[in-house]
Protein backbone atom coordinates (compact mmCIF):
# COMPACT_ATOMS: atom_id res chain seq x y z
CA UNK A 1 0.00 0.00 0.00
CA UNK A 2 2.59 2.61 -1.57
CA UNK A 3 0.21 5.47 -0.81
CA UNK A 4 -1.62 5.52 1.94
CA UNK A 5 -0.38 7.83 4.92
CA UNK A 6 -1.95 6.31 8.29
CA UNK A 7 -1.51 8.87 11.13
CA UNK A 8 -2.42 7.16 14.58
CA UNK A 9 -4.01 10.32 16.51
CA UNK A 10 -4.63 10.05 20.44
CA UNK A 11 -5.14 13.76 21.55
CA UNK A 12 -8.64 15.23 20.82
CA UNK A 13 -6.89 18.58 20.48
CA UNK A 14 -4.95 17.38 17.81
CA UNK A 15 -5.20 20.59 15.38
CA UNK A 16 -4.86 18.55 12.51
CA UNK A 17 -8.35 17.52 13.22
CA UNK A 18 -9.79 20.82 12.87
CA UNK A 19 -12.16 20.29 9.44
CA UNK A 20 -14.01 17.34 11.19
CA UNK A 21 -14.56 19.13 14.52
CA UNK A 22 -18.14 19.49 16.20
CA UNK A 23 -19.95 18.38 13.02
CA UNK A 24 -23.37 18.16 15.16
CA UNK A 25 -23.15 21.45 15.02
CA UNK A 26 -22.02 22.12 11.52
CA UNK A 27 -24.99 19.99 10.05
CA UNK A 28 -27.19 22.81 11.39
CA UNK A 29 -25.92 25.56 9.14
CA UNK A 30 -24.58 25.33 5.72
CA UNK A 31 -20.70 24.35 5.71
CA UNK A 32 -19.54 27.01 3.76
CA UNK A 33 -18.39 29.05 6.79
CA UNK A 34 -15.22 26.35 6.72
CA UNK A 35 -15.31 25.80 3.27
CA UNK A 36 -14.95 21.86 3.11
CA UNK A 37 -16.96 19.09 2.00
CA UNK A 38 -17.54 16.37 3.96
CA UNK A 39 -18.43 12.15 3.22
CA UNK A 40 -19.55 10.11 5.73
CA UNK A 41 -19.44 6.10 5.51
CA UNK A 42 -17.37 4.03 3.52
CA UNK A 43 -19.44 4.33 0.68
CA UNK A 44 -19.94 8.01 0.19
CA UNK A 45 -16.03 8.08 0.84
CA UNK A 46 -15.34 5.76 -2.09
CA UNK A 47 -17.66 7.95 -4.26
CA UNK A 48 -15.52 11.48 -2.99
CA UNK A 49 -12.13 9.49 -4.17
CA UNK A 50 -14.00 8.60 -7.28
CA UNK A 51 -14.91 12.29 -8.01
CA UNK A 52 -13.64 16.00 -8.42
CA UNK A 53 -13.71 16.56 -4.65
CA UNK A 54 -10.39 15.24 -3.15
CA UNK A 55 -9.75 15.26 0.39
CA UNK A 56 -7.36 15.78 1.83
CA UNK A 57 -8.03 14.56 5.18
CA UNK A 58 -9.51 11.18 5.98
CA UNK A 59 -10.40 10.25 10.00
CA UNK A 60 -11.82 7.05 10.83
CA UNK A 61 -11.60 3.91 13.22
CA UNK A 62 -9.39 1.21 11.54
CA UNK A 63 -11.66 -1.14 10.47
CA UNK A 64 -13.25 1.29 8.18
CA UNK A 65 -9.71 2.45 6.99
CA UNK A 66 -8.86 -0.77 6.20
CA UNK A 67 -11.94 -0.98 3.60
CA UNK A 68 -11.12 2.04 2.13
CA UNK A 69 -7.68 1.04 1.60
CA UNK A 70 -7.75 0.05 -2.07
CA UNK A 71 -9.77 2.96 -2.91
CA UNK A 72 -6.77 5.28 -1.32
CA UNK A 73 -3.74 3.18 -2.63
CA UNK A 74 -5.08 3.38 -6.13
CA UNK A 75 -4.48 7.34 -5.34
CA UNK A 76 -0.63 6.97 -4.86
CA UNK A 77 0.91 10.24 -3.79
CA UNK A 78 -2.02 11.93 -4.19
CA UNK A 79 -3.71 10.05 -1.41
CA UNK A 80 -5.36 12.14 1.97
CA UNK A 81 -3.88 12.41 5.30
CA UNK A 82 -5.26 8.92 6.82
CA UNK A 83 -5.98 9.97 10.97
CA UNK A 84 -6.90 6.58 12.48
CA UNK A 85 -8.67 6.80 16.03
CA UNK A 86 -11.03 4.68 18.58
CA UNK A 87 -14.40 5.26 17.98
CA UNK A 88 -14.17 7.10 21.52
CA UNK A 89 -11.79 9.92 20.19
CA UNK A 90 -13.99 10.00 17.53
CA UNK A 91 -16.97 10.62 18.68
CA UNK A 92 -15.62 13.21 21.30
CA UNK A 93 -14.09 15.44 18.13
CA UNK A 94 -17.32 15.00 16.13
CA UNK A 95 -19.62 15.81 18.37
CA UNK A 96 -21.68 12.62 18.57
CA UNK A 97 -21.32 9.17 17.84
CA UNK A 98 -21.12 8.45 14.47
CA UNK A 99 -22.26 4.77 13.56
CA UNK A 100 -20.56 5.30 9.98
CA UNK A 101 -17.27 5.14 11.05
CA UNK A 102 -15.33 7.41 8.78
CA UNK A 103 -15.53 10.51 7.25
CA UNK A 104 -12.93 12.30 4.84
CA UNK A 105 -12.61 16.44 4.30
CA UNK A 106 -12.15 17.76 0.88
CA UNK A 107 -12.11 21.43 0.00
CA UNK A 108 -14.76 22.91 -2.53
CA UNK A 109 -13.27 23.15 -5.63
CA UNK A 110 -14.68 25.69 -8.49
CA UNK A 111 -18.58 25.69 -9.45
CA UNK A 112 -17.86 24.28 -13.15
CA UNK A 113 -19.77 26.81 -15.73
CA UNK A 114 -22.76 26.02 -16.85
CA UNK A 115 -22.49 26.29 -20.63
CA UNK A 116 -19.88 23.43 -20.64
CA UNK A 117 -22.31 21.01 -18.49
CA UNK A 118 -24.75 21.69 -20.89
CA UNK A 119 -22.74 20.92 -23.60
CA UNK A 120 -22.51 17.25 -23.51
CA UNK A 121 -25.90 16.83 -22.13
CA UNK A 122 -28.81 15.32 -23.18
CA UNK A 123 -30.90 15.85 -19.62
CA UNK A 124 -31.01 17.90 -17.10
CA UNK A 125 -32.98 18.91 -14.21
CA UNK A 126 -32.79 22.65 -13.14
CA UNK A 127 -33.90 23.29 -9.46
CA UNK A 128 -36.25 26.50 -8.44
CA UNK A 129 -36.34 27.62 -4.54
CA UNK A 130 -35.63 24.08 -3.79
CA UNK A 131 -34.56 25.12 -0.06
CA UNK A 132 -34.20 21.75 2.02
CA UNK A 133 -31.02 19.83 2.31
CA UNK A 134 -33.00 16.48 2.57
CA UNK A 135 -35.01 16.95 -1.17
CA UNK A 136 -31.80 18.21 -2.37
CA UNK A 137 -30.04 15.07 -1.74
CA UNK A 138 -33.00 12.99 -2.67
CA UNK A 139 -33.02 15.04 -5.99
CA UNK A 140 -29.09 14.05 -6.94
CA UNK A 141 -29.62 10.25 -5.96
CA UNK A 142 -32.10 10.08 -8.38
CA UNK A 143 -30.86 12.04 -10.53
CA UNK A 144 -27.46 9.64 -11.20
CA UNK A 145 -29.58 6.24 -10.76
CA UNK A 146 -31.87 7.61 -13.27
CA UNK A 147 -29.23 9.28 -15.80
CA UNK A 148 -29.90 12.47 -15.72
CA UNK A 149 -26.34 14.50 -16.85
CA UNK A 150 -26.37 17.71 -14.74
CA UNK A 151 -28.32 19.39 -12.36
CA UNK A 152 -28.74 23.28 -12.81
CA UNK A 153 -29.20 26.11 -9.93
CA UNK A 154 -31.86 28.97 -10.53
CA UNK A 155 -32.44 31.37 -7.66
CA UNK A 156 -33.39 30.24 -4.10
CA UNK A 157 -31.94 26.81 -3.42
CA UNK A 158 -29.44 25.84 -0.45
CA UNK A 159 -26.40 24.70 -0.53
CA UNK A 160 -25.89 21.17 -2.72
CA UNK A 161 -22.46 20.54 -0.63
CA UNK A 162 -23.99 20.66 2.97
CA UNK A 163 -23.34 17.44 5.17
CA UNK A 164 -27.04 16.31 5.39
CA UNK A 165 -27.04 16.94 1.46
CA UNK A 166 -24.24 14.96 0.74
CA UNK A 167 -25.43 12.19 3.05
CA UNK A 168 -29.05 11.90 1.53
CA UNK A 169 -28.01 11.72 -1.61
CA UNK A 170 -25.63 8.69 -1.04
CA UNK A 171 -22.76 10.60 -2.50
CA UNK A 172 -24.26 11.59 -6.13
CA UNK A 173 -23.95 15.50 -5.31
CA UNK A 174 -20.32 14.93 -5.92
CA UNK A 175 -20.57 12.55 -8.86
CA UNK A 176 -23.12 14.56 -10.46
CA UNK A 177 -22.50 17.68 -12.36
CA UNK A 178 -24.24 20.76 -11.22
CA UNK A 179 -23.56 24.50 -11.74
CA UNK A 180 -25.56 27.80 -11.25
CA UNK A 181 -27.83 28.89 -14.25
CA UNK A 182 -27.16 32.96 -13.78
CA UNK A 183 -24.99 34.45 -11.50
CA UNK A 184 -26.99 36.05 -9.00
CA UNK A 185 -30.59 35.29 -9.96
CA UNK A 186 -31.19 38.32 -11.81
CA UNK A 187 -31.75 36.58 -15.35
CA UNK A 188 -33.99 34.26 -13.94
CA UNK A 189 -36.10 32.87 -15.65
CA UNK A 190 -35.88 34.57 -19.24
CA UNK A 191 -32.23 34.77 -19.52
CA UNK A 192 -32.06 31.35 -17.68
CA UNK A 193 -34.08 29.45 -19.79
CA UNK A 194 -33.16 30.82 -23.39
CA UNK A 195 -29.45 29.76 -22.04
CA UNK A 196 -31.22 26.05 -22.12
CA UNK A 197 -32.59 26.88 -25.65
CA UNK A 198 -29.63 27.92 -27.23
CA UNK A 199 -28.19 24.78 -26.66
CA UNK A 200 -31.14 23.18 -27.71
CA UNK A 201 -32.98 22.45 -25.13
CA UNK A 202 -37.05 22.19 -24.33
CA UNK A 203 -37.48 23.13 -21.02
CA UNK A 204 -40.32 21.55 -19.49
CA UNK A 205 -41.97 22.94 -16.17
CA UNK A 206 -43.30 20.19 -14.01
CA UNK A 207 -46.53 21.39 -12.52
CA UNK A 208 -49.60 19.89 -10.69
CA UNK A 209 -51.61 22.57 -12.78
CA UNK A 210 -49.75 21.30 -16.12
CA UNK A 211 -51.88 21.11 -19.52
CA UNK A 212 -49.61 18.52 -20.73
CA UNK A 213 -49.29 14.46 -19.22
CA UNK A 214 -45.63 14.03 -18.73
CA UNK A 215 -45.54 11.46 -20.87
CA UNK A 216 -45.97 13.57 -24.17
CA UNK A 217 -43.40 16.50 -22.72
CA UNK A 218 -40.30 14.25 -21.83
CA UNK A 219 -39.23 13.38 -25.12
CA UNK A 220 -36.80 15.07 -27.50
CA UNK A 221 -32.90 15.20 -28.00
CA UNK A 222 -32.33 17.57 -25.30
CA UNK A 223 -34.97 18.01 -22.64
CA UNK A 224 -34.49 20.28 -19.24
CA UNK A 225 -36.83 19.08 -16.24
CA UNK A 226 -38.02 22.33 -14.28
CA UNK A 227 -38.62 21.36 -10.43
CA UNK A 228 -39.61 23.95 -7.74
CA UNK A 229 -39.91 23.97 -3.87
CA UNK A 230 -42.39 21.45 -2.37
CA UNK A 231 -45.55 23.63 -1.56
CA UNK A 232 -45.38 26.55 -3.53
CA UNK A 233 -43.75 24.51 -6.80
CA UNK A 234 -42.40 27.10 -9.94
CA UNK A 235 -43.00 30.44 -9.84
CA UNK A 236 -45.80 31.60 -11.69
CA UNK A 237 -42.87 33.77 -14.66
CA UNK A 238 -40.92 30.37 -14.55
CA UNK A 239 -43.74 28.39 -15.41
CA UNK A 240 -44.66 31.14 -18.28
CA UNK A 241 -41.06 31.12 -19.13
CA UNK A 242 -40.95 27.03 -20.00
CA UNK A 243 -41.66 25.67 -22.98
CA UNK A 244 -44.16 23.09 -21.94
CA UNK A 245 -46.20 23.08 -18.49
CA UNK A 246 -46.61 18.94 -17.86
CA UNK A 247 -48.38 17.58 -14.94
CA UNK A 248 -47.77 14.04 -13.74
CA UNK A 249 -51.31 12.25 -13.52
CA UNK A 250 -52.51 12.24 -9.89
CA UNK A 251 -55.26 10.37 -7.84
CA UNK A 252 -57.64 12.75 -6.29
CA UNK A 253 -57.83 14.48 -3.32
CA UNK A 254 -53.35 14.39 -3.30
CA UNK A 255 -50.93 16.88 -2.86
CA UNK A 256 -48.60 17.14 -5.31
CA UNK A 257 -46.08 14.88 -4.55
CA UNK A 258 -42.48 15.37 -3.04
CA UNK A 259 -40.51 16.99 -5.12
CA UNK A 260 -37.41 14.72 -5.80
CA UNK A 261 -40.28 12.32 -6.70
CA UNK A 262 -41.44 13.98 -9.01
CA UNK A 263 -37.99 14.45 -10.60
CA UNK A 264 -37.53 10.69 -10.54
CA UNK A 265 -40.76 10.47 -12.48
CA UNK A 266 -40.01 12.48 -15.39
CA UNK A 267 -36.36 10.93 -15.39
CA UNK A 268 -37.87 7.52 -15.62
CA UNK A 269 -40.42 8.80 -18.28
CA UNK A 270 -37.12 9.35 -20.22
CA UNK A 271 -35.31 7.14 -19.84
CA UNK A 272 -37.75 3.98 -20.18
CA UNK A 273 -38.04 4.76 -23.65
CA UNK B 1 -70.77 25.63 14.69
CA UNK B 2 -72.95 23.19 16.47
CA UNK B 3 -70.71 20.09 16.87
CA UNK B 4 -67.33 21.89 18.19
CA UNK B 5 -66.51 21.67 21.88
CA UNK B 6 -64.00 24.38 22.63
CA UNK B 7 -62.57 23.51 26.20
CA UNK B 8 -60.07 26.02 27.35
CA UNK B 9 -56.92 24.40 29.43
CA UNK B 10 -54.78 26.51 31.42
CA UNK B 11 -53.34 23.62 33.48
CA UNK B 12 -49.88 21.90 31.74
CA UNK B 13 -51.15 19.27 33.77
CA UNK B 14 -54.32 18.63 33.34
CA UNK B 15 -55.09 14.33 33.03
CA UNK B 16 -57.18 14.99 29.27
CA UNK B 17 -54.16 15.94 27.62
CA UNK B 18 -52.55 12.28 28.21
CA UNK B 19 -52.39 11.87 24.82
CA UNK B 20 -50.05 14.20 23.56
CA UNK B 21 -47.56 14.54 26.55
CA UNK B 22 -44.00 13.83 26.11
CA UNK B 23 -44.24 13.33 22.14
CA UNK B 24 -40.49 13.74 21.51
CA UNK B 25 -39.72 10.82 23.70
CA UNK B 26 -42.79 8.91 21.90
CA UNK B 27 -41.40 9.54 18.83
CA UNK B 28 -38.24 7.78 19.59
CA UNK B 29 -40.14 4.67 20.02
CA UNK B 30 -43.54 3.38 18.31
CA UNK B 31 -46.83 4.85 19.74
CA UNK B 32 -48.07 1.31 20.44
CA UNK B 33 -47.38 1.42 24.18
CA UNK B 34 -50.04 3.74 24.10
CA UNK B 35 -52.56 2.60 21.52
CA UNK B 36 -52.50 5.80 20.35
CA UNK B 37 -52.05 7.40 16.73
CA UNK B 38 -51.08 11.51 16.15
CA UNK B 39 -51.77 13.40 13.68
CA UNK B 40 -49.89 16.61 13.37
CA UNK B 41 -50.75 20.04 11.43
CA UNK B 42 -53.89 21.33 10.28
CA UNK B 43 -53.64 19.16 6.68
CA UNK B 44 -53.17 15.84 8.43
CA UNK B 45 -55.21 16.04 11.30
CA UNK B 46 -58.27 17.46 8.59
CA UNK B 47 -57.22 14.31 6.58
CA UNK B 48 -57.53 11.83 10.18
CA UNK B 49 -61.63 13.84 10.47
CA UNK B 50 -62.10 12.33 7.23
CA UNK B 51 -60.72 8.98 7.91
CA UNK B 52 -61.38 5.82 9.69
CA UNK B 53 -59.34 7.17 12.10
CA UNK B 54 -61.75 9.27 14.43
CA UNK B 55 -60.01 11.43 16.84
CA UNK B 56 -60.98 11.73 20.17
CA UNK B 57 -59.31 14.71 21.16
CA UNK B 58 -57.86 18.03 19.65
CA UNK B 59 -54.98 20.02 21.21
CA UNK B 60 -54.20 22.96 19.46
CA UNK B 61 -53.58 27.13 19.66
CA UNK B 62 -56.38 29.12 18.74
CA UNK B 63 -55.58 29.79 15.42
CA UNK B 64 -55.14 26.62 14.21
CA UNK B 65 -58.22 25.24 15.87
CA UNK B 66 -60.46 28.04 13.74
CA UNK B 67 -58.73 26.36 10.43
CA UNK B 68 -60.11 23.08 11.65
CA UNK B 69 -63.41 24.72 12.26
CA UNK B 70 -65.29 23.53 9.42
CA UNK B 71 -63.72 20.25 9.44
CA UNK B 72 -64.58 19.73 12.84
CA UNK B 73 -68.01 21.10 13.04
CA UNK B 74 -69.33 18.66 10.03
CA UNK B 75 -69.06 15.69 12.29
CA UNK B 76 -71.99 17.45 14.72
CA UNK B 77 -72.26 14.88 17.97
CA UNK B 78 -68.89 12.86 16.64
CA UNK B 79 -66.43 15.86 16.93
CA UNK B 80 -63.66 14.87 18.96
CA UNK B 81 -62.56 17.32 22.23
CA UNK B 82 -60.85 20.26 21.35
CA UNK B 83 -58.22 21.54 24.08
CA UNK B 84 -57.41 24.92 23.50
CA UNK B 85 -54.23 26.02 25.05
CA UNK B 86 -51.11 29.03 24.18
CA UNK B 87 -48.27 27.87 22.39
CA UNK B 88 -46.34 27.74 25.15
CA UNK B 89 -48.71 25.72 27.34
CA UNK B 90 -48.31 23.12 24.17
CA UNK B 91 -44.71 22.89 23.83
CA UNK B 92 -44.55 22.05 27.51
CA UNK B 93 -47.41 19.20 27.18
CA UNK B 94 -45.85 17.98 24.16
CA UNK B 95 -42.04 18.21 24.93
CA UNK B 96 -40.62 20.54 22.03
CA UNK B 97 -42.20 23.37 20.64
CA UNK B 98 -44.35 21.78 17.22
CA UNK B 99 -44.65 24.67 14.95
CA UNK B 100 -47.40 22.90 13.68
CA UNK B 101 -49.41 23.75 16.06
CA UNK B 102 -52.08 21.61 16.46
CA UNK B 103 -52.38 17.84 17.31
CA UNK B 104 -55.19 15.30 17.34
CA UNK B 105 -55.40 11.86 19.31
CA UNK B 106 -57.02 9.02 17.60
CA UNK B 107 -57.40 4.70 19.26
CA UNK B 108 -56.19 2.66 16.94
CA UNK B 109 -58.73 0.68 14.93
CA UNK B 110 -58.83 -2.85 13.74
CA UNK B 111 -57.02 -3.72 11.04
CA UNK B 112 -58.82 -4.41 8.09
CA UNK B 113 -58.59 -7.83 6.69
CA UNK B 114 -56.14 -8.53 3.71
CA UNK B 115 -58.71 -10.50 1.70
CA UNK B 116 -61.58 -7.53 2.21
CA UNK B 117 -59.12 -4.95 0.56
CA UNK B 118 -58.22 -7.09 -2.35
CA UNK B 119 -61.62 -7.73 -3.22
CA UNK B 120 -61.97 -4.14 -4.79
CA UNK B 121 -58.46 -3.39 -5.37
CA UNK B 122 -56.74 -3.56 -8.89
CA UNK B 123 -53.02 -2.45 -7.79
CA UNK B 124 -51.46 -2.96 -3.86
CA UNK B 125 -48.26 -2.71 -3.14
CA UNK B 126 -46.59 -5.31 -0.68
CA UNK B 127 -44.28 -4.29 1.80
CA UNK B 128 -41.53 -6.91 3.02
CA UNK B 129 -39.07 -6.04 5.85
CA UNK B 130 -39.68 -2.17 5.25
CA UNK B 131 -38.64 -1.05 8.84
CA UNK B 132 -37.76 2.65 8.30
CA UNK B 133 -40.38 4.95 8.99
CA UNK B 134 -39.88 7.86 6.51
CA UNK B 135 -39.70 5.42 3.60
CA UNK B 136 -43.05 3.96 5.29
CA UNK B 137 -44.66 7.54 5.30
CA UNK B 138 -43.49 8.08 1.90
CA UNK B 139 -44.54 4.89 0.32
CA UNK B 140 -48.40 6.09 1.68
CA UNK B 141 -47.54 9.09 0.70
CA UNK B 142 -46.90 7.95 -3.33
CA UNK B 143 -49.60 5.44 -3.21
CA UNK B 144 -52.14 7.93 -2.57
CA UNK B 145 -50.37 10.32 -5.39
CA UNK B 146 -50.24 7.59 -7.51
CA UNK B 147 -53.45 5.73 -7.12
CA UNK B 148 -52.14 2.16 -5.62
CA UNK B 149 -55.73 0.52 -3.60
CA UNK B 150 -54.03 -0.42 -0.73
CA UNK B 151 -50.54 -1.08 0.81
CA UNK B 152 -50.27 -4.86 2.35
CA UNK B 153 -47.30 -5.74 5.38
CA UNK B 154 -45.52 -8.78 4.67
CA UNK B 155 -42.52 -9.83 7.88
CA UNK B 156 -40.76 -7.35 9.59
CA UNK B 157 -41.59 -4.28 8.44
CA UNK B 158 -42.54 -1.15 10.70
CA UNK B 159 -45.58 0.07 12.61
CA UNK B 160 -47.04 2.60 9.33
CA UNK B 161 -49.00 4.52 12.63
CA UNK B 162 -45.81 5.32 14.28
CA UNK B 163 -45.76 9.24 14.40
CA UNK B 164 -43.02 10.11 11.97
CA UNK B 165 -44.61 7.98 9.29
CA UNK B 166 -48.20 9.64 9.37
CA UNK B 167 -45.91 12.87 9.83
CA UNK B 168 -44.20 12.00 6.38
CA UNK B 169 -47.11 10.27 4.68
CA UNK B 170 -49.09 13.37 4.96
CA UNK B 171 -51.43 11.85 6.88
CA UNK B 172 -52.23 9.35 3.59
CA UNK B 173 -51.10 6.28 5.87
CA UNK B 174 -54.75 7.43 7.73
CA UNK B 175 -56.40 7.65 4.02
CA UNK B 176 -54.77 4.60 2.16
CA UNK B 177 -55.94 1.19 3.43
CA UNK B 178 -53.64 -1.45 4.34
CA UNK B 179 -53.45 -4.87 6.13
CA UNK B 180 -51.28 -7.55 7.31
CA UNK B 181 -51.01 -10.60 4.41
CA UNK B 182 -49.95 -13.55 6.39
CA UNK B 183 -50.80 -13.19 10.67
CA UNK B 184 -47.38 -14.18 11.67
CA UNK B 185 -44.96 -14.50 9.01
CA UNK B 186 -45.27 -18.57 9.13
CA UNK B 187 -47.11 -18.38 5.53
CA UNK B 188 -44.66 -15.91 4.04
CA UNK B 189 -43.90 -15.70 1.36
CA UNK B 190 -45.33 -18.46 -0.40
CA UNK B 191 -48.80 -18.48 1.05
CA UNK B 192 -49.23 -14.82 1.07
CA UNK B 193 -48.56 -14.77 -2.42
CA UNK B 194 -50.96 -17.68 -3.62
CA UNK B 195 -53.48 -15.48 -1.56
CA UNK B 196 -52.92 -12.86 -3.64
CA UNK B 197 -52.73 -15.08 -6.69
CA UNK B 198 -56.11 -16.56 -5.62
CA UNK B 199 -57.36 -12.84 -6.02
CA UNK B 200 -56.14 -12.58 -9.82
CA UNK B 201 -53.21 -10.24 -8.71
CA UNK B 202 -49.90 -10.81 -11.01
CA UNK B 203 -47.07 -10.19 -8.41
CA UNK B 204 -44.62 -8.33 -9.54
CA UNK B 205 -41.01 -8.06 -7.25
CA UNK B 206 -39.13 -5.08 -7.86
CA UNK B 207 -35.21 -6.06 -8.10
CA UNK B 208 -32.59 -4.08 -9.46
CA UNK B 209 -31.25 -7.88 -10.30
CA UNK B 210 -34.42 -8.47 -12.49
CA UNK B 211 -34.70 -9.95 -15.48
CA UNK B 212 -37.75 -7.66 -16.68
CA UNK B 213 -38.05 -4.10 -17.24
CA UNK B 214 -41.05 -2.29 -15.04
CA UNK B 215 -42.69 -1.18 -18.24
CA UNK B 216 -43.41 -5.03 -19.31
CA UNK B 217 -44.63 -6.08 -15.61
CA UNK B 218 -46.72 -3.23 -15.25
CA UNK B 219 -49.78 -4.25 -17.12
CA UNK B 220 -52.26 -6.59 -16.67
CA UNK B 221 -55.93 -6.77 -14.73
CA UNK B 222 -54.54 -6.46 -11.31
CA UNK B 223 -50.78 -6.18 -10.08
CA UNK B 224 -49.07 -6.41 -6.58
CA UNK B 225 -45.94 -4.70 -6.70
CA UNK B 226 -43.46 -5.91 -4.11
CA UNK B 227 -40.39 -4.35 -2.28
CA UNK B 228 -38.05 -4.99 0.23
CA UNK B 229 -36.07 -2.48 2.41
CA UNK B 230 -33.72 -0.45 1.26
CA UNK B 231 -29.84 -1.80 1.40
CA UNK B 232 -31.08 -5.76 1.42
CA UNK B 233 -33.91 -5.42 -0.77
CA UNK B 234 -36.25 -8.60 -0.80
CA UNK B 235 -35.37 -11.88 0.30
CA UNK B 236 -34.14 -14.81 -2.60
CA UNK B 237 -37.58 -16.54 -1.25
CA UNK B 238 -39.64 -13.57 -2.25
CA UNK B 239 -38.40 -13.49 -5.24
CA UNK B 240 -38.50 -17.04 -6.26
CA UNK B 241 -42.24 -17.06 -5.04
CA UNK B 242 -43.36 -14.19 -7.23
CA UNK B 243 -44.61 -14.29 -10.82
CA UNK B 244 -41.90 -11.64 -12.27
CA UNK B 245 -38.98 -9.65 -11.36
CA UNK B 246 -38.74 -6.30 -12.51
CA UNK B 247 -35.79 -3.95 -12.62
CA UNK B 248 -36.00 -0.36 -13.31
CA UNK B 249 -33.75 1.01 -15.63
CA UNK B 250 -30.79 2.40 -13.80
CA UNK B 251 -27.77 4.36 -14.76
CA UNK B 252 -24.58 2.48 -14.30
CA UNK B 253 -22.43 2.76 -11.33
CA UNK B 254 -25.58 3.69 -9.41
CA UNK B 255 -27.01 2.13 -5.81
CA UNK B 256 -30.62 0.91 -6.44
CA UNK B 257 -33.14 3.50 -5.77
CA UNK B 258 -34.75 4.82 -2.33
CA UNK B 259 -37.52 1.74 -1.82
CA UNK B 260 -40.57 4.64 -2.16
CA UNK B 261 -39.01 6.22 -4.93
CA UNK B 262 -38.93 2.57 -6.47
CA UNK B 263 -42.81 1.96 -5.61
CA UNK B 264 -43.63 5.39 -7.68
CA UNK B 265 -41.80 4.10 -10.20
CA UNK B 266 -43.94 1.11 -10.53
CA UNK B 267 -47.34 3.09 -9.61
CA UNK B 268 -46.45 5.81 -12.16
CA UNK B 269 -46.16 3.09 -14.70
CA UNK B 270 -49.34 1.63 -14.43
CA UNK B 271 -51.13 4.77 -14.17
CA UNK B 272 -49.50 6.65 -17.38
CA UNK B 273 -50.38 3.93 -19.54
Amino acid sequence: MTGLRIIDIHDQADERLVDFRDLSDADRRPDTGRGVVIAEGVPVVERMLASRFRPHAVLGVAARLERLAPALDRLGADAPACYRVTADLMARVVGFHLNRGVLAAARRPPTPDAGELLDGARTVVVLEGVNDHENLGAIFRNAAGLGADAVLFGPRCSDPLYRRAVRVSMGHVLLVPFARLGVDGSGWPVDALDTLRARGFRTVALTPGGDTRLQHAADGERVAFLVGAEGPGLTAKTLDAADARAAIPMARGTDSLNVATAAALALYERARG
